[in-house]
């Protein structure tokens, strides 16, 4: 009986211990969302913070889209006959996605507005959300995830030239028109982190890093990649540059 | 001979004509050269913002490396068993590149330092540069470049973490250890802008286009990719972070 109790003793702490590596160890399994028409620096602002990050943690990464294409940066609102663009690889379709990802980054871009090529990355998000630990979201891919309706309630924000667009995809989000990024974690939810456009993508990541991480090696990184950091998310001068100052909810 | 002198008149007037649009038109043919452990962002920083150049005028893009295989971004320095990196599609080797290219980007990241690796990329820089108009590099590949003899006795500046490696590489070099990019448009010589490390390369790009495009379209790419420029080309506090206070012809 002894022994059984000590067993059941052990069994109840591993779990604990399991359970409390899992809730605040940092993450080390990250994927990233791209479909046609993404925003080079939404996608790689926050990749090469992250790609530094990986030389002093271990951390993976996987590359995700609906097939194994590179995908390409070029829009319909490219200029016929000219050929500026980039195009990414594709470790994974949606398909075949590890099944144990921690962090998901949605990056914007044009794309998102193409929206049944969006459809795909939206039924993928909607299928491994409940198993994530963290949402990161840069400009207008606030938008694509907010369509899923898995921002409903949350506090977020999103690319301000194109806001009009991006509040239009959530109706029922408390969306903050005035943010370099947001952070919503709230009890009980996977946290979410929103950026403003295109370039606040790299100081999201940053506070992410810091706060998972430590500000020893956000700022080592922010010093390796000579970026000056906006350390307050509430520093926001594109929201009035874009006249995105307006709140569905008020 | 009226007709052959107003032939020969017309034939002076075209040549000035093609010469001047030559030299002062905006570019249209940029390049990029990668290679195995090229920094993400010294390449996406400058393409994001030339992307958005894109949508307002006719210009185009190549990416060039030694082999039409996709060039990662992990590099020596990567720690074993993790698998954090990216890869770029390649449009044309150096051995099919277009001969009218206008523009070079020259990146940095730590593959700079394969010297193997990047050997191929010197030789085509090599080829090359007589017939462009312009270079700019970012980071640590004013390192790359100042190895091929280029850049003797002009102004330059690099990445400041790696400052020792990036002036080992060019001696003869007129180092600036203190700036956020140098502009050398020396006169009757090939115009090359360099910058510092990694998101310099924003900066750099920035001003490239407001020299060449105008301030109007700099800014409005600058707010629609919700980016703080840096306007003073001698902003650098990562000079003095990292100690690369020196230079070698001082």
């Amino acid at each position: 009986m002894l022994t059984y109790s000590l067993l059941l003793i052990g069994v109840v702490f591993s779990g604990i211990a399991i359970s409390s590596q899992n809730i605040t160890s940092p993450p080390s399994k990250y994927g990233i969302v791209v479909f046609p028409g993404f925003q080079a620096l939404d996608v790689f602002g926050p990749l090469d913070v992250l790609n530094m990050l990986s030389l002093e943690v271990d951390i993976d990464l996987v590359v995700l889209a609906a097939t194994k294409d590179p995908v390409s940066t070029r829009t319909p609102r490219a200029r016929p006959g000219t050929s500026f663009a980039e195009s990414l690889a594709i470790t994974h379709t949606f398909e075949d996605a590890p099944k144990d990802l921690e962090v998901l980054l949605i990056p914007g871009g044009y794309g998102t507005r193409v929206l049944n090529q969006t459809a795909p990355v939206r039924e993928y998000i909607k299928k491994v959300f409940p198993n994530l630990r963290y949402v990161i979201t840069v400009c207008t891919g606030a938008g694509l995830f907010a369509r899923t309706g898995l921002l409903d309630g949350r506090r977020a924000t999103g690319n301000k030239k194109y806001w009009d667009w991006v509040v239009s995809q959530g109706p029922k989000v408390q969306w903050v028109p005035k943010a370099r990024w947001v952070e919503d974690e709230t009890a009980g939810q996977i946290p979410i982190w929103t950026s403003s456009g295109v370039s606040a993508g790299l100081d999201v990541t940053f506070a992410f890093v810091k706060k998972h991480y430590g500000e020893d090696i956000a700022s080592g990184i922010a010093n390796t990649l000579e970026y000056e950091r906006h350390l307050d998310s509430t520093w926001d001068p594109f929201s009035a540059v874009w006249n995105a100052t307006w709140n569905p909810k008020s």
